[in-house]
């Protein structure tokens, strides 16, 4: 048997989501796909994350095991002349047997990335959350902080969830503010990513704390009301979530040590 | 009668090209039926280019004429609530009554992008004609300057076109290197982009120049036969073309002096 890590980028806009489901066009259902084809037998990999319709990713990383007969440094050529354009294996490489993408996982990175513009920018529609108003970026970095260490994000999960503990730990919380060059009327416009490094995560609550951020940006909640809506235990305090085409996988770790890199 | 000037900004991806076609997605019939429907009256523009399947616009130009209620100044808000995520409408203006966008053209600006990388990016698989191998910039330059001037340009002509005058003006044609930051394990790629402006273009005629100037940076072609391929009026001699994500209709001009201002 041969174990095999594999990392993935893909723009998610056109799948329903990471996930198999029968008749759905899924970024995992296509990779088995193609993996199956190319090692000769049915294929079903591990996904670390699996994240929703039009969420994307820079970094997915995925598992999977077999006795075939290509050899591990010829997969990624061939699997990627396989897939569709909006699926690229980035890096696949021989892992121990014990290794599972998922359950070996120690955290990850999200981005969530956020366009300021009254003017629709065509080719960001499915990458980015567009809001025309500006956002106040130093009371979101102020309300970021509240969501730095070991806390339960109750609040922040969608339901659905079959999560009984909904204690997360999340080592940072960053927000970025960058000029964009945009092609409307050729003026800059402000990007704020939102980027997000914890050791695991509720469903959808990236999407839910980065809504709650942008809300504290748009100066309709405090910082200062954060803390209050963490321990309310309450999604009702945080009902909005942000769209799914703001949200990337950046990263996941399998090594405890390149998460603390991160968070000094 | 009221005539409207109109710039419109699109990513082509899902369409079969501008023009109106039965049963088919297109960014003119789009166009057509918001504003129908805004306008309560059949509403026909005439865009100044007719861009083919996948190629995009950051300023196509269309005109129309009709006696409506709605003022001129609410249109844009009103139609592109109207028009799906990939069209905008950049502008909406009161012209003469002897405007007409085609025929008031003086020139267009045309872009070609194209990426050198053996990693593909998946977000801009549409956007970028992705060439594995480097490009040899400044040999791209040289033979960019043979284009330049008023030439019969037969050769880089698709067939299927009606035009028989086939002489056109290139004003300029630029070759500009960038460096892209893609998020394909965090690595810089070169992209190069072709920049024309011109009268008016053959069909297809900036995809099949572009093609031949990527052979030229492939060293495929020297820069000194670039005259010789142009004389010979020859499709033969320039057989290849360009795939249509990365071309970006950029600009209409309808004033002289604003070509001019380019060329200097």
């Amino acid at each position: 048997m041969t174990n095999v890590l594999i990392t993935i980028q893909y723009d998610g806009t056109g799948y329903s989501g990471w996930q198999r489901q029968p008749h759905k066009k899924t970024v995992q259902g296509e990779i088995e796909k193609a993996l199956s084809k190319l090692c000769k037998q049915p294929i079903k990999i591990n996904g670390t994350s699996r994240t929703d319709a039009g969420v994307h990713a820079y970094g997915q990383a995925a598992s999977f095991a077999g006795d075939f007969e290509i050899p591990v440094e010829r997969i990624k050529l061939a699997v990627n002349g396989l897939l569709p354009k909006d699926i690229y294996i980035l890096s696949v490489e021989e892992v121990n047997d014990d290794f599972h993408a998922r359950f070996s996982a120690k955290g990850k990175t999200y981005q969530y990335k956020i366009i300021c513009t009254h003017e629709r920018d065509v080719f960001l529609r499915n990458y980015y959350y567009n809001i025309d108003k500006d956002l106040n970026v130093s009371a979101m970095r102020e309300a970021a902080k509240c969501f730095i260490g070991t806390q339960d994000f109750a609040t922040f999960m969608s339901s659905g969830s079959k999560v009984y503990n909904t204690v997360r730990t999340i080592y940072s919380l960053d927000i970025i503010e960058e000029e964009l060059d945009t092609k409307v009327k050729s003026i800059k416009e402000k990007v704020v990513t939102i980027e997000i490094t914890g050791d695991s995560f509720l469903y959808n609550m990236v999407r839910i704390i980065s809504r709650t951020l942008v809300e504290v940006g748009l100066e309709k909640l405090k910082p200062e009301d954060i803390p209050f809506i963490i321990k309310a235990k309450k999604r009702s305090l945080a009902r909005l979530i942000a769209p799914p085409g703001g949200l990337y996988l950046n990263k996941v770790y399998f090594d405890e040590t390149e998460i603390k890199e991160r968070i000094i």
